[in-house]
C-alpha cells in the first residue's frame, strides 16, 4: 500500500526568533501519524514572501498533504493568505459567508467590527473556506493535481479544533490512508525504565505490525501500542489481546486503558461511587483544583477547596491546630494529616486531600529542603500520608505533586 | 550590512511522529537571534538518508550557517554522521583524541567501553571535532566555501553546552554578525486588530531597521520591536525612543515593557505596595491561584484562596448570604460583589477578587448562557465588577477569565 505523506509548515518570525515554541507542528505530527498519514518533513519559515513561496513549492513537490499554520492575523506582517493566493494564482475577495461569521462573532461579544477585522473575511477565490467557530481567521483548503494544501490559524486551540473537526475527517475521506489502530495504556507511579524492565518479555513477543512506544509525562508514563494493517476490527482484537497480556504485569500502576487523564478517571470513579471531594492545597497553590475542574461536570463531585497559603490562613480559616503548626511546622506529617481531615469535615465531603511542601526555590531549611512535600488522603475509614522528595524546579514540583495526589485518590477510594 | 543567515535542521523519526517536542530548534533560534545571526528556516526530517541529504543541500544553498541536531546515537537508525561524510565526500575514521575522551568518559563512570561506544569516536576526516564534555557523541564542524555546518547531539543539555561554549563564540569570530536588539511590550484587554488600528500611525513612521510583530496570546497581545544595526547602545536608545512614542497611544492596555507575564507583574506591584491578595474563585476552579503561585516568592503577597465550587460551600464556608444566592443566583453581580469583599475580610487581605460563571459545556440556563462570567475586585476603597461574555470552550473560558481578573487587579490597585 502506498503511504500517504504530509509536510507541516509553520509560518511566523516569532518561531525563527525563538520567542514562540512551535507546539502546533508537534501536535499535528502526532495527529497525522495517528490518522495513518506519514509526516516526512516539518519546516518553519518567517514572515517573508520569497521564503514562504519556496517552502510551498518544495513541500508540494514532496508530499501529498501540506498543513500550514500561522501568518493569518489581520496585521501587515501576516503573509500566508497573499502568498497562497499568489501560489495558487487567484484573487482575494470578501467571502460573504465568512464575513457573516466574523460579523456574528463580533456582535456576540458586543464589539465593533473594524475594517481590519472585515479583511479577515477576504479569501483567495480558489480555496474552500474552513469555518473558525472559536476565532476570527477562517482556514483555507486548496486542492490541485491530487494534492491538498490546508492553511490554519496559528492560535493553538483554533487550529486544533479545525484539524479534528474538519481537516482530518476530510483527509481520511480523500486519501483513505492505511488502517492504524492505537491503544493507550496510562500508568502513574512508576518510572519509564522500571516499566520497560517489567514488560521486556511481553514487548519481545509483539508481532512486527504492532509497535510499542513509551511516552513519558509528568509523574506518569503512557504506553502506546500502534497496529498497522487493513482491517480495523482485526487490529482492535489484536490490541485487545496484547493489552490483556500486558495488564497483569503492571496492574497496580495502570489507571486507564484509554487516553484519559488521571483527573478524568478520578472524576468518573467519584461519580460512580457517589462520593464528593474537597481539597486543602498549600504548596500546589490551586493546581490540583484546576485539574479537577478542567473536567466538564466536575461540580457533580468536587465541592470545593481551600488554598491556605499563609500560615495565618492555615490556622484561622482552615483550622489546623496552632500547637501542631508550632511543634511540627506546616510541612510535616501531623499538619498534613490534620489538613486532609479538616477540609473533608469543613466542606462536608466524603474525601479530603491535602498538600504542603517546599515547592522552591525559596523557603527551604536544613531539615526541610526544596522538593520536600507531604500529601494526604482522608475518608471516614482511614487517613493515608505520603512524603515526596522531588526536584528543584517549582513548576515541576507542583505538577508532580498533583499527579501523586490524584494517584493517591485513585488507590485509596473506598470500594 | 549583509546579514548572516542560519538554518536549523533537527533529525529524528521521533520528531515527525510527534513523540518528542523539538525544544532544541526553539532554543537554538533564540540563541542565534541574540548573537545577531538571522534564522531563516527550521526543518525537521526523519532518519532517512535521501531526506537528510536533500535537507543539507537545500540549507547550504540558502544559508551561511547550518546547525544540525540529533541522529548521532550509537544505533543503526542514526544516520547523521554517514550522511555528513557522504555529503562532504570524505571517509569516516576513528579520531584518536575523540577515542581517548570517550574512553575516559566511560572509565570515570566505571562502565565498560563497548564496540558500539567505540564507534562514536569515528568521525568524517574532513571535519573538526567538537568535544562533548558531558556525553559520548562528539560534535562535528565542517566548513567549505565560506559556509559552516555544525552537527551536535540531540540530547538537550549536551547540545546547549556545545553551542554556548564552542559554536557561538566561533561563529562570532568568523562572521562578525550585526547587532540585534529586541523590546517586548505586553498588553491585555485589547484585541490584536484594535491594537493595530490604534498604533497604525506610529507603526508607519518606524524606520526600516526596526520591525514590529504582533504576538497574540490568551486575552493578551505581545508587541515585539526588533532593531538591527551595528551599535548595541544606539539600538537600545532607538527602541527606548520608539517605546516612548508608542506607550501614550495604548497606555491603559500595557502591563509590561519587558517580557514578563501578568501574574509576575501583579506580584511585583503587590510586593512594592505591601499589599496582600485573597481569591474566591468559583468558575476558574483554582487556575488564577495557580498562576499567582507559579511565581517564586508569591507567599509574600498571596495569603490564600477559597474555591467554593458547590452552592453549599459558597454559603457555609465562604459566607455569601443565602438570600443573595436565592434571589440573584450564583452567577450574578450581587453574588460576585459579596464574594470579593467576603474573601478579603475572611482572609484578612488588602485585596479580594472573585469569579463566578458558566464555564460550560453544562450548567447554562436561557438567562445565563455558557460563557457568561462575572468577576469582581474589592479593596477598602472600592468594589469593581465586570461581566464577561466569553466562548463555548471550558478551558479557554477559564484562561480568558484569569487574564481578565489579573488585569482587573492591575487596573484597580490603590496608588
Amino acid at each position: 500500500m502506498k503511504s500517504i505523506t504530509a509536510e507541516i509548515l509553520a509560518i511566523g518570525d516569532e518561531l525563527l526568533l525563538g520567542q514562540t515554541l512551535d507546539t502546533n507542528s508537534h501536535w499535528l505530527s502526532a495527529k497525522l501519524t495517528e490518522t495513518g498519514i506519514r509526516v516526512i518533513r516539518r519546516t518553519a519559515v518567517g514572515d517573508n514572501e520569497a521564503d514562504i513561496l519556496q517552502a510551498f513549492a518544495q513541500a508540494e513537490a514532496r508530499a501529498d498533504v501540506v498543513l500550514i499554520t500561522g501568518g493569518l492575523g489581520p496585521t501587515h506582517d501576516d503573509l500566508t493568505k497573499p502568498c497562497l493566493a499568489k501560489y495558487f494564482n487567484c484573487e482575494i475577495k470578501i467571502h460573504p459567508e465568512a464575513l457573516a461569521e466574523i460579523t456574528a462573532f463580533f456582535q456576540k461579544r458586543g464589539r465593533e467590527l473594524t475594517e481590519t477585522n472585515r479583511q479577515q473575511a477576504a479569501l483567495p477565490v480558489c480555496c474552500e473556506k474552513i469555518t473558525n467557530t472559536i476565532g476570527t481567521a477562517p482556514g483555507m483548503w486548496f486542492q490541485r493535481n491530487g494534492k491538498v494544501f490546508v492553511s490554519m490559524p496559528g492560535v493553538p486551540h483554533e487550529m486544533k479544533k479545525m484539524t479534528e473537526e474538519i481537516v482530518l475527517p476530510k483527509l481520511r475521506t480523500i486519501f483513505n490512508p492505511p488502517v492504524i489502530v492505537h491503544r493507550i495504556i496510562r500508568t502513574a507511579g512508576i518510572g519509564e525504565s522500571f516499566l520497560a524492565d517489567r514488560i521486556a518479555g511481553w514487548e519481545k513477543q509483539l508481532p512486527a505490525h504492532i509497535r510499542l512506544a513509551y511516552l513519558p509525562g509528568i509523574g506518569e508514563v503512557k504506553l502506546r501500542l500502534t497496529a498497522t494493517g487493513t482491517d480495523k476490527d482485526t487490529l482492535h482484537l489484536e490490541l485487545e489481546k496484547q493489552t490483556g497480556l500486558l495488564l497483569p504485569l503492571i496492574d497496580e500502576f495502570v489507571y486507564a486503558t484509554e487516553d484519559e487523564p488521571l483527573e478524568k478517571v478520578i472524576g468518573k470513579m467519584l461519580r460512580d461511587k457517589n462520593l464528593t471531594l474537597a481539597i486543602a492545597e498549600s504548596c500546589t497553590g490551586g493546581y490540583i483544583s484546576h485539574l479537577i475542574t478542567s473536567v466538564p461536570g466536575s461540580s457533580d463531585y468536587f465541592v470545593g477547596a481551600m488554598i491556605p497559603y499563609a500560615y495565618e490562613v492555615k490556622m484561622r480559616q482552615l483550622g489546623v491546630k496552632p500547637e501542631t503548626l508550632e511543634k511540627y511546622g506546616a510541612v510535616s506529617e501531623p499538619t498534613i494529616t490534620e489538613m486532609a481531615s479538616i477540609v473533608r469535615a469543613k466542606f462536608n465531603a466524603h474525601i479530603g486531600v491535602a498538600t504542603s511542601g517546599i515547592a522552591g526555590p525559596g523557603g527551604a531549611t536544613p531539615e526541610k529542603p526544596v522538593g520536600l512535600i507531604w500529601i494526604a488522603y482522608s475518608d471516614k475509614y482511614k487517613t493515608v500520608t505520603r512524603k515526596l522528595m522531588l526536584t528543584h524546579d517549582r513548576l515541576l514540583n507542583i505538577k508532580l505533586t498533583a499527579t501523586a495526589v490524584l494517584n493517591l485518590i485513585r488507590l485509596n477510594l473506598p470500594r
